[in-house]
């Protein structure tokens, strides 16, 4: 038994294989799911493993290491976040999104450090040790919201799309708060003095930090979509460059100390149009699926692992600090949220309601972002302290919060997200009112988004298609290119359904002549039914009638850097065209 | 700049995306990759970037590390190869393989090993201190024929499906020979005496590498189906579960030091017709496409390695040791093959002509195998003579004989690969003659290939299929899944020709009032055609017929775990059922 040489890869595919059949375990019992969020049980089953290890051992477990968390778990998540993010919501609200993540996490940070500050001057709770500064930087790690804990939750829960789009958008964007003011505060923990300048240069940095992620983030995405212009011949490893370019952009902008988030997200924003376009359907799938399996894994990963590094002893248990720290995250939020959203309705006709503001504060969860953090502190006296009080408001907001949100929105009956998607009716009045307001905001001088985003528009099609798409002749209108997706869809399903048996199959006969030999068939059938079974005869004329035409394409010679069936759909269109012409 | 902290997953990634950056070059030259194989290619750009890093740092560049390779390369590229085998004449021919895969390789490790060790008796080569241990060891190292390379120029020049199941498949099984040879000369270098009894024990563990890991990879290969039944409501983890138990089989078998690749070719043929039938199509598309993807990759770079390894000081260049090996690997290859096809003639109806034994003796490539094994030699003072001449053993084999065969195919008109599949007449008969073959053989009481193919048939239709598959009712002829494979694909190709537009949309009118009211349609058509432009005509009336029905279905509500339009068929396959019983 050589268990060393293939340890590292076989406790890694180990533990994935734990985490699936853990999923597919909840989902099995169809009630628990409905009733309990994933990631609550997903930590539960840690607990439970973590447990396991320690009654074994008798030592602690080991932790999630946190550059394994910020280089392999969280990348897929928040590419998956990304590359699905509902861009129109999102631009819509990326004024109020962005108030929330950087002011908001700002004032988080310092009502949480001051009051806890306070907290630590009560003698009885023997905390005086704590200096301001620690506690700031404990406040700017546990500020946060979490963006795996936010859509595990939110996503189960169906709110309507603003609010979703709210959470989940400053959950992603105070990313570069949170490393800029955790960076800030960690080196000013180790400076003997701090200066004013420092301070300054930490509010510039904020910038920096979140434009730098932006313009890396782009900058890979744009290099994708190029790329993908030229893989026609080799449509297999198309699916890759959509992953390898988005890792280099989160690796490329963590090395630069700049958003890792911020830039992975501006990248899969940024190619997705553009790949879409350039890619095979079958390239596209797999990019879907292999992103939402990848994220799905992850998180659950982390969950686990959350659950797992929870039981040991690297915890100190001073409780007065511990439930403070809970009280405080709650209270600043909500004023946070109540404030902040004050001054966004004064200049919005579409404003937040009670409900909806409500269910923001609320659904502030914490998750592995601040466990990973916290773990990454400077060893200090209280850094245990530190730690657990994060586990405790981690787990009291994945566990209460989390259960709990789903009956609130329901006895509160928030407005749920629309079942269904717009009708192509209401997709061409959007359409036709985004032009129009981009006409009226040209025409009365106002620089509004309308504006803007028309003339991002046409620098688009003007000049950033030509450069990035393959086949650019006039760009296609979302309408045609939705109609083409139903068709395909349409198509399978009545496949699926048996129904394509009735489609007329000879291109020629389609026309004219297939009506009256159809009539002939039909009769003919008649006299033949009552000899033979009809479902058999049904069978029998579908397999003749389709594969006379069909049969001698039923799969072309294997290569290697093919999948079947790649290249032909076009040749066959071809054919179908020529027929047709001849046809007339 | 912390570049420390990202270098290990961001120069993966770098290595992954030069390996896809020059596979997009070569194909961006059409004339090119259909003269000299992809493998050549890639090795040149290795060669180059070895160069370079030689030239920059003036020491040898990194030797791709064994481990990596075995535990990270290889398995992909088995994977794909098994899991896309063609499973009918690999087991038509399986006796063939096994005496090429054993006794071939057996042959060519001990006549290699000899001859060399002749060769060094010569006192003018000045090789006396090479011992006959060493020459077998490095034969049983150098004999074995790569499954990498030869994949790799095998699937360009596409000879007849025997004559390419019979060199890949050797490539395949010769591993167990392999493993088994090298750790036992490898064991037997490090003894002080070798007793009898260790022949024999090596010739006992052959059986069990090999059996042994056919074994655990029929193990993982059963319970992946057997975990795919239970994947219905979080289908986008399916495409997983098929990564990760054949890489779970790979790790367990080389853990106990059978045959790892033997182990993953047994999983993957054994799952694939039950994963198959539990997944969901796009799972399906998911797992082909990325296992293709993943395998292009390991051996875009395998090959990139191989020439970036070349370069450097690592080589004892002893010309006559060296081209001696070359000729050895030459000769005792063609000999073997003729003196096996010999016997394998004598009980066969069907013989393997003359020009299919040149081509099997020529296509003899060796690869990166060898070269990760000569690496993980012990130390002993001629070790850089054995690199030396395995790099160049593998150059010669990749670059000149890669680069012949396919005008030696040519020239000698070597049988050709079919280019279209059988017709559904043809499968017909085929699955005809199995029966009455498996029938004859019954009654006459021989025990051969058919009557066991009949028989596990059997055992799989009443035993294994009840336990492995979701939806077990009745077995599905696999001309009804040929039959609705066809109907998907043409479905998607209508639709993309846009003649769906023709098939009637609304179940009801289906049967007869369609032709009616179709004819009806073309009349109205008629009239209006004059007054507007066709084309627009066609695309509002198809629009508005088919949208009519459907688009209150343009998208499910959005949920993380399942992927969008997944449930969707089902439903809508119900609706149109209920609809047509309705109609009539």
């Amino acid at each position: 038994l050589d268990y060393q040489h293939v340890q590292v890869p076989f406790e890694i595919t180990l533990w994935i294989m734990l985490a699936s059949l853990a999923k597919i375990g909840f989902h099995l019992y169809n009630k628990l799911p409905s009733v309990v969020p994933e990631s609550c049980l997903l930590i539960f089953v840690g607990l439970i493993m973590g447990g396991i290890i320690y009654g074994l051992n008798d030592k602690s477990p080991p932790v999630m290491d946190s550059d394994i968390f910020f280089l392999y778990l969280l990348p897929p998540i928040v590419l998956d976040a990304g590359y699905f993010m509902p861009s129109r919501p999102f631009f819509e609200n990326i004024g109020t999104i962005l108030l929330y993540a950087v002011v908001g996490t700002i004032w988080n940070v310092f009502g949480i450090g001051f009051s806890l500050y306070g907290i630590c001057q009560v003698k009885a709770f023997r905390l005086q040790d704590v200096s301001l500064l620690h506690n700031l930087l404990f406040g700017s790690l546990i500020a946060a919201v979490d963006p795996v804990a936010v859509l595990a939750v939110f996503e189960e829960i169906h709110v309507n799309e603003k609010l979703h789009i709210l959470v989940f958008g400053e959950s992603l964007l105070n990313d570069a708060v949170t490393v800029v003011l955790y960076k800030l505060f960690r080196s000013f923990c180790e400076m003997p003095a701090i200066k004013s300048v420092d301070v300054f240069a930490g509010v510039g940095k904020f910038f920096v930090v979140g434009l730098g992620g932006v313009l890396v983030g782009l900058t890979f995405g744009l290099t994708a979509a190029f790329t993908t212009r030229f893989t026609k011949d080799i449509r297999v490893i198309e699916p890759l460059f959509v992953f390898l370019y988005s890792y280099l952009s989160y690796l490329t902008a963590e090395m630069f100390h700049l958003s890792g988030i911020v830039a992975i997200i501006a990248c899969a924003m940024g190619m997705k149009r553009y790949v879409e376009a350039n890619i095979s359907l079958k390239s596209h799938t797999t990019v879907k699926y292999f992103m939402k399996m990848w994220s799905s894994v992850s998180d659950t990963l982390i969950f686990i692992f959350l659950g797992v590094s929870t039981i040991g002893e690297n915890h100190e248990w001073n409780w007065p600090y511990i439930c403070f720290t809970v009280i405080f995250c709650l209270i600043w939020r909500a004023l946070g949220v109540l404030v902040l959203t004050f001054f966004v309705n004064r200049f919005h006709v579409n404003t937040i309601t009670s409900k909806d503001q409500f269910i923001i504060a609320y659904g502030g969860l914490r998750g592995a972002i601040c466990f990973s953090l916290v773990f990454l502190l400077p060893d200090f006296r209280r850094k245990k302290l530190f730690i657990a009080a994060t586990t405790v408001v981690i787990l009291f907001t994945v566990f209460i919060q989390g259960t709990t949100i789903r009956p609130l929105v329901d006895l509160l009956a928030v407005k749920r997200k629309r079942e269904s998607a717009p009708t192509v009716g209401e997709q061409i009045h959007i359409r036709f009112l985004d032009h129009l307001l981009a006409g009226i905001e040209d025409i009365s001088g106002h620089w509004g988004q309308y504006y803007w985003k028309d003339k991002l528009e046409y620098f688009n099609s003007k000049y950033l298609q030509k450069i990035l798409l393959r086949e650019y002749d006039q760009p296609k209108s979302s309408i045609v290119l939705l109609y083409e997706k139903l068709e395909r869809k349409h198509a399978i399903e009545l496949a699926e359904a048996g129904q394509l048996g009735h489609a007329p199959s000879h291109p020629t006969l389609l026309r004219s002549g297939f009506l009256c030999s159809n009539n002939r068939i039909v009769v003919t059938d008649k006299k033949l039914e009552d000899a033979l079974n009809p479902d058999v005869l049904e069978n029998i004329q579908e397999i003749l009638a389709r594969n006379l035409y069909r049969i001698r394409r039923t799969g072309p010679a294997y290569n290697r850097h093919t999948l079947p069936g790649e290249t032909e759909p076009v040749e066959h269109a071809k054919e179908i065209l020529i027929l047709r012409h001849k046809g007339l």
